[in-house]
C-alpha cells in the first residue's frame, strides 16, 4: 500500500491498479534535487512567518540534508520505489516525516502539492535551460573551431540549394553557417532560464493563498527568484515556462537535424566529403562491410519524437479548463522526457562532430560541377551594364550550351556573352577559388569575410555563461 | 563494454556514450517473447534449407526454450541489461551463442537485424492488436451492460449539443452511444491485427534476400503468417503495421477521452450526475475535503501525451528514404511506447467506469432545463402541416417568451402557437418523458429503439474473439 | 447581413465579425454537391414518411436539381459568398428555399444541421476514398511498369542502407518496392470507402431522433449506405470515417515523401542516377544555371504539413466531450484540407515519376562501391560449413585490409579466406551482377524473383477499381 | 502561361499543372506590402552600391509605389492571379518591369529570391508579433479591468482543482489570473518583433554573397533593423523568428483555449455563471430553443488546429538539410496561415469575453459547496500547534461526517476539532467571504492582494506599446 498525502475523507481504499496507474515517480525522480531545494525554502517560508519554531525548522533542515545524500547515492530512489509513491514530492515528504521525527509532520504545512510541484519544476527548468545554454554553445564552438581551421585549409566545395549545386564556397563559411542556429539556440535557452527565476509560486498554495501568514519574499530569495509570484491560481496552473524549455529543446535537435541530414548524405560514397569516426559509426549483423552513421540517424529521429513529444504536451493543455487539473501532470512528464533526451542528443551529437573528418579533395573535386559560378558570369554581365533580366537569361543559354557539349563554362564564353550583350570584354572568376574571393558582400563566403564572421562568432560565445564547477 | 553483432571492419572500439545513447534495450525488452518465437522459426527456416543439421537445430532450440523460461522469470532482463545490449534483439543472441555451444554461432545465418526486427514486430503488433481488439470490446461491454440496466431503470437527462440542453434522452441511449466507437475500434484492431499476419519478413535479410537457400514459406507457416513477403526491400523497411496499430492505440484513447470530459463535469457539484467510486478518485495534499476525478484526467492526459506520440512516430518517416534508416529504431521505440501505455490506459478507463454510480435525481432534475422539448412543439407544428421553417420561428419565439417569464413552455403555449400557426390543436410532449417517448425514427432515444440497438450490439459483441487463456 | 436558418430565440443581430469568423464557407464548399445529393434524399425519407407531398417532393427535387447545376457551373459558389453564407449547407438551403417556393420552407423539416452535415461528409468521404485509391493504384501502376522495363533492361545499382551501399540490387527491385506502399494505400482508402458506406446518419436528427416519422431506410437506400445508423447520438458526433479518410491521405503522402527524397538525392551531381524532365524541374531568380527538383521537395514538404493537419484534426477531437460541439466544423474544414492537398500532392508526384529517366551507367558505376557483395562472401564461407559468426568476423577483416589498399575484393581474398576458414575453395560472385544471380530465396532481388513479384503485382492491381467515367 | 523569373537553361516549357501546384500565390499574397518595402530596400541598396543609376532608382521605387496602391486597392492581387504567377514575390517583380520600362529589368540585380523572401518574411514577422502583442495587451487589459469591476463588487465562487470545488475565491482574483498568461503573451511577441528586427538578409544573394558591390548597411537601415545579417548561408535557410512567431501564435491560442473551456461550462444551466450576449452565441437549424457559445467553441478547436499546423511547420524543417529546399516555402506558408487565423481567433475571443455578463447570485451559490473552507479550518488547527499532517487527516474525517450528514461544516465541528486537537477554542472561517478575507499570503484572494495584484498588471500593462495609428 503506497504512502499517500490524503486520505481522511475516504471510506476506502484507493485501487492500487488505478494508483500505480497514475503514480508518475518513474517520470519524475530526476526533480528530486529539486524538490528538496524547494522544501528547504519552505522551511524558511514557515519559520519567516513564524509558524515553526526554529528548532523544528533545524530539525526539517537536517532531515532533508539527509534525504539530499540519499539522493545523491541513489538509495532514495530505492525507498521511492519501494514505497510505491505516487511521485516524488511525496516520497521525499515521506522520507523527511521519518527522519525528522514531530517536526516532519509539519514540513507542508501551508503548502499544497500544487504550488510546491509548480516551484520544483521551475527549479529543474532554470537548471536544464543552463544545460541547454552550455550544450548549443559547445557545439557552436566546436564548429566556429574548425570553421578557422577550414578557413586557413582553403577548402572548398560546392554550395547547394534544393540540394542542387548553386555556388562555390568555402567549407568555413558552412561551418559557420551551421554555428549560427546554435548561437540563437543559446540566447533562447538563456531567456527560458531567466523566464524561470522570475516569479517563485511557492506559498501560492492549492490555488487560492493561505491563511498561514507565509514569508514568501524569503521563500523566492533563499531559491534565487526575483520575487514571489503574482496571482496564486495562475502560478499553480501554468506550465509556461516548461513549455518554454521543451520547446527550445525540440528546436535545437530540429537545427541538429539539418546539419545530421546533410552529414549522412556526405559520408555516402557517392559524396565521400566525411569520414565518421569508427568511434561514431556502427556496424551490422549481417553485411560484414557496412560502417553506418547511426548517431546522426539518431539524431534526426529524436528530433522527429520530440516534436512529438512537444506536440504531445501542449495537446495536454489545449482545451484544458485554467488551474490544477491532473492532466498537468502529464504535461510536466512530458516536457523531462523531452528535455532529458534533448540534452543526451545533443551530447551524442557533438560527440559525433568531434569524430569527423573532412575529404577536401572530394569537396573540392565536385565544386565546379553543375556551373556553379555561372550567377558570377551573370554578375559580371550585369556589372558591364546588362539588365539582370537579360544577363540571366544569356548565362542560362550559355550553359546549357556547354552542358550539351559536356564541358565547362570557359573564356571563349565569357567572350561570345560580352560579344551578344554588346557590354566589351567581361571578366568573371570560372573557377571555384576565384568565384569565392570574388564576392564582395558582408557576410560573404569570400575568405576575409569568412574571418570577420569567425571573429564575431568567437566574441559572441565568449559572453556566454561558463559552465558550472 | 557491450556485446556487439559486428565489427570486423572497425579499427577502433566504438564509443561507449555513443552506444548507450544508441542503445533501445530499454524500450525493446518487451519484444523478448516475440524475438525467441521468430528465433525458433528462423531455425525451422534454416533447417529447411538444409543450412544447419537437425543437430544444430535441436542444440538451437533448446537454448531459445532456455531463454523464454529466463525471459519469463525476469532473469533475462537482469542479463541484458548488464551485457549494456544494444538491443533486445542483440541479448537473445548473445544469450543463445552462451548456451547452445557452436551450434549457437549458427542462428544468425542468412538472418539479418533488418529482417528479424520487421518479423518480430509484427508478432508484438499481433499480440497487441488482439489486446487491444479485447480491451475495446470489454469497455463496450460494460457500457452496453449499463445501458441494459439504465433501460430498464428509465432514467432520463437533457441530451446536450455544445454542452447545452438539447433535447430530453435517456442515459441508456447515451451509454449506446458511448459504446460504439468502442466498437468501431474493436473492429480496427482486428484488422491490424489480420494485417500483421499477412506477410513474413524473414528471410529477406538485409535488404535483398539471401544466397542461402531459406526455407521462408516454412518459416511463415510456422509463426502463423499468411506466407512469405513479396519483396525483401519493402518488408524490412516498412512500418506500416506498426503505425496501424498505433494509430488504432491513439484513436480509441481520444475516444475515451471524450468520455472522460463528460464523466469529469458530470462529477462537478454543478451536475452531480455521477459519483466516483473512493477507489477512482483522489485527494488533496493540502485541501482535506477534495474528492477529484484523477483517473479520468490522466485517461483525457494520455489521450493527448499519445496523439503527441503518433505525431513523432510518423516524423520520423516523413522525408525518410525508403529501406532501413536507423530512425527506424526510434520509430519501433515509439510504437511500443504508445501501445504499451494506451493499453495501460484502456484498462484505468475501463476500472473507473466500472465504479461509477449514476444519480438519476440529479439527471432528471435537469432533464427540462433549457427547453429541451421544443423541437418536438415545432415538430408538432410541422406534422400539422406548418412549414419547418415557419415551426421554427414561432417556437424560437415563444420559448423566448417564457424565459422572460422564467417559466417552462405549458398548454398555453401550445395552443398560443396552434392558433398562431391556423393549424388547429396541437399535441406535443411538455415533459421530458413524453418526449422521448414520442420519437419516431429509427437510431432514436424512444425506449423502442434503444432496446434494440441494445440487442445490436450485444449480438455485435459476441461474434467478437473470446480473451485467449 | 447573412441567411441564417435560426434565430427566433435571439433579441440582437448576431456580431456581423464573429459569424464571419465561425463561417465555414471557404471550408466547405467543395461538399455542395454532396449535400445536394443528401438533400435529394432527405426529400425521399420526407416523402417516404407522408411528411411532405409528392408535389412538394418534385418542387424541392427540381430546385435541387437547379441548385447542381449552379454548383457545376459555378454561379452557386458566387451565389453562396455574397449572401456571406455560415456553410455551404445553409446556402443551399437558402437556395433552394428560392426556388422551390412555398415547398422550400419544408426541405429542413425533420432534419438537423447535425445529421446533414454527418452524412454529406460521408458521401464526400466515399468519394475521395475512391479517388485515393484510385491514384494510389496508378502510381504503383507506373511503378511496376518502369519496374518491368528495368528487369529487361537488367539496371544494377547499389542497394543501401542507413543511405551506405549494402548489397547490389536490380533497379526493378527497387522499383517494385517502391510500389508496395501505394498497394497497401490502395486497399487503405478502399477500406475507407467501404466504411464510409455502411451507416447512414440521415434521419437522425439533432441528436436524438425525430417525432416524425422519417423513413430512414429510403434515405439510406438511395444513397447507396448498407442502412440507417444505430445510434442518433453516435451518428452526430462522430467523424470516424474522416479521421480514416485524412490519417489515409497522410499515410500515402508519407510513403512518396519517401520515395521524392530517394529521387532529391539521386538527382544530385554526386549521384547522377537520375535526369528530371524540364517539365518538372524549376529554375533560380538569380543564377542561371540551376535546374532543381522543386516539385519532389514539395511533396516531401506536404508530406511534413498534412501530417500537422493531421495531427491538428485529432486535437480538436482530443478531450472533446461526445455529441457535436461547434469544434467538430473545424475538424470537418481539416479534413477537406487534408484530402484535397494530398490527392493535389499525389497528382504532382505521380506526374513527376512520369518524367523521369533513370541514369543506368551512374548507378551501374556505384553498384560495387562499398564493398556490396560482402555479404555474399560470406554467406559463402557459411554454405562451407563455418558459422555465420565467424564468417562475418573474417570478412569484415578482408574488407578492411582490400580498404587499406584501396582496391576491391577480389579471388585472391577468396582464397585467403578459405584458407583461414579451413573449408576448401569457395565460390561468391565477385561482382554486381553475379551477386544479384546468386540470390536464392523467395522475394529476393534475383531477376526471377523479382520477375515472379512484377507478375504479382500486377495481378493485384488487375484486381483494383476502374476508375469511374 | 506563368511568368517566371527563369528559364534560360530550359529547353521545355515547365507542366502547368506542377506549377500550379508549386504556386504559393494564394498563400503568400498577404506578403505583399512587405515585399515592396523590401523591394524599395534593394533598390538604395543597389544605388549605395553604384550598381544602378539615380535616374534607374527614381524610376524603380516610382513603379513600386504605383503596386504600393495597386495591393492597397486590390488591384494587384487580381493582377497577380491573372498572370497565375509563381509566388507574390514574382508577380510584383513583373508588374514593376511593366512600370518601371528599362530600369526594370535591374531589380533583380545581385538578389536572389532567397534573400528577398527571407527577408521579406522578416518584415511580415515584425508586423505581426506587433499585433499579436497589442491583442494579448488589449484582452489583458478586457480581464483586469472587469477584475476591478468585480472586485468591487466583490463576487464570489468556488475556485476549483481538478474541476472540482476547492476553496472560495473572489472572481477578480479568477479574471486577474487569467489575464496574466496574456501579459506573458505580449512580452513573448514583443521579443518576437525585437528577433526579427535584428539582422536584415537581404544582399546575402542565393546563398553566398554577391559580387555586386550592393550596400547592405543601407538596406538594413531603411528597413528599420539593427543590420545585415552575418552569415548569407545561414540568412537564406533560416526561419527562426517566423517559428517564433508562429509559436507564440499558438501558445496564447491555447491560453484563450483554457479560458474558452471554463466560460463554455459556465454558460450552462448546471453552472449558470454566465450569459453570453446574443452577439455571441449561435441558434440551431432545429432545435429552436438553443443558444450556442459557437465562438468559444471555435477558439477552443482554432488553438488545437493551429497546434496541429505548428507541428507541421517543424515537422517540414525536421531533418531537412540546411540551406534552402524548396520545402521552405511551405514552411512560409504554414507559417502565415497559422498567424493570421490566430490573429483573428484572437479577435473573435476579443469580441466574446467582452460580450460576458457574470451571474454573481448563481456563482455565489455554489462558493460552499464542496466543503471549500475545509482547508482553512485546518490552517486553525496548525495555527494553533497542530501538525499539518493531523490536522488535515482530522479535518477529512470532519468533512466525511458532515456529508454523510448532509450539512456544512459549523461551529460544532470546530469545537469538536479544537477539543480532539487538544489546542483549545479555535477560530476559522465558515463562510466563503470570510474565508476570502482570512488570506495571509502576498498573491493570495484576499481583496487587497487582488488589489495589489491589479494595480501592478495594470502598471505592466501601461508600459505596452501604443496602437500604431
Amino acid at each position: 500500500m503506497p504512502a499517500l498525502q490524503w486520505g481522511g475523507r475516504f471510506t476506502r481504499v484507493p485501487d492500487g491498479e488505478l494508483l500505480a496507474f497514475g503514480s508518475s515517480l518513474e517520470e519524475d525522480l530526476v526533480l528530486a534535487p529539486f524538490d528538496v531545494a524547494c522544501s528547504f525554502a519552505h522551511v524558511e517560508t514557515l519559520l519567516g512567518g513564524g509558524i515553526i519554531t526554529s528548532a523544528e525548522a533545524t530539525a526539517l533542515s537536517a532531515a532533508l540534508r539527509l534525504v539530499d545524500d540519499e539522493i545523491a547515492s541513489g538509495t532514495f530512489a530505492v525507498y521511492a520505489r519501494e514505497r510505491c509513491a505516487e511521485d516524488v514530492h511525496g516520497a521525499i515528504d515521506a522520507r523527511v516525516r521519518e527522519l525528522a521525527g514531530a517536526a516532519g509532520q509539519s514540513l507542508h504545512a501551508g503548502r499544497s502539492r500544487n504550488d510546491q510541484v509548480a516551484t520544483t519544476l521551475l527549479l529543474y527548468v532554470r537548471d536544464r535551460a543552463l544545460r541547454g545554454e552550455l550544450r548549443s554553445r559547445d557545439i557552436a564552438a566546436t564548429l566556429v573551431a574548425r570553421a578557422r581551421e577550414e578557413l586557413d585549409a582553403g577548402t572548398l566545395l560546392a554550395g547547394c540549394t534544393h540540394r542542387q549545386p548553386a555556388q562555390p564556397v568555402l567549407l568555413a563559411f558552412v561551418l559557420a553557417a551551421w554555428s549560427e542556429p546554435f548561437l540563437r539556440s543559446m540566447h533562447r535557452f538563456a531567456a527560458v532560464a531567466q523566464t524561470a527565476s522570475a516569479a517563485c509560486p511557492l506559498g501560492s498554495g492549492a490555488l487560492a493563498g493561505s491563511t498561514l501568514p507565509l514569508d514568501r519574499e524569503r521563500g523566492a530569495r533563499v531559491l534565487g527568484f526575483t520575487g514571489p509570484s503574482r496571482n496564486a491560481l495562475d502560478a499553480i496552473g501554468s506550465r509556461d515556462a516548461a513549455l518554454d524549455l521543451a520547446h527550445g529543446s525540440v528546436r535545437v535537435l530540429i537545427d541538429a537535424s539539418r546539419i545530421a541530414e546533410e552529414l549522412i548524405a556526405w559520408s555516402t560514397p557517392a559524396y565521400g566529403y566525411v569520414c565518421l569516426d569508427d568511434g561514431a559509426a556502427t556496424g551490422s549483423s549481417l553485411m560484414p562491410q557496412k560502417r553506418n552513421p547511426d548517431p546522426l540517424e539518431l539524431v534526426r529521429a529524436h528530433a522527429a519524437k520530440l516534436l512529438g513529444g512537444y506536440t504531445g504536451a501542449m495537446a495536454t493543455l489545449c482545451g484544458l479548463a485554467p488551474s490544477y487539473q491532473r492532466d498537468l501532470q502529464e504535461t510536466k512528464a512530458q516536457v523531462i522526457a523531452i528535455v532529458e533526451d534533448a540534452l543526451a542528443t545533443l551530447d551524442a551529437f557533438a560527440r559525433t562532430l568531434q569524430g569527423i573528418a573532412f575529404v577536401p579533395e572530394r569537396m573540392e573535386q565536385g565544386a565546379l560541377e553543375g556551373y556553379t559560378i555561372a550567377t558570377d558570369v551573370a554578375d559580371a554581365l550585369i556589372a558591364a551594364g546588362t539588365s539582370a533580366r537579360a544577363a540571366h537569361a544569356m548565362v542560362g543559354a550559355a550553359v546549357a550550351r556547354a552542358e550539351r557539349e559536356r564541358r565547362a563554362l570557359d573564356e571563349g564564353d565569357l567572350a561570345s556573352l560580352a560579344d551578344q550583350a554588346g557590354t566589351g570584354e567581361i571578366r568573371a572568376p570560372l573557377d571555384a577559388r576565384a568565384s569565392v574571393l570574388a564576392k564582395r558582400t558582408r557576410g560573404s563566403t569570400a575568405p576575409d569575410d569568412v574571418r570577420e564572421q569567425i571573429v564575431s562568432l568567437e566574441s559572441e560565445l565568449a559572453s556566454a555563461p561558463e559552465a558550472p564547477a
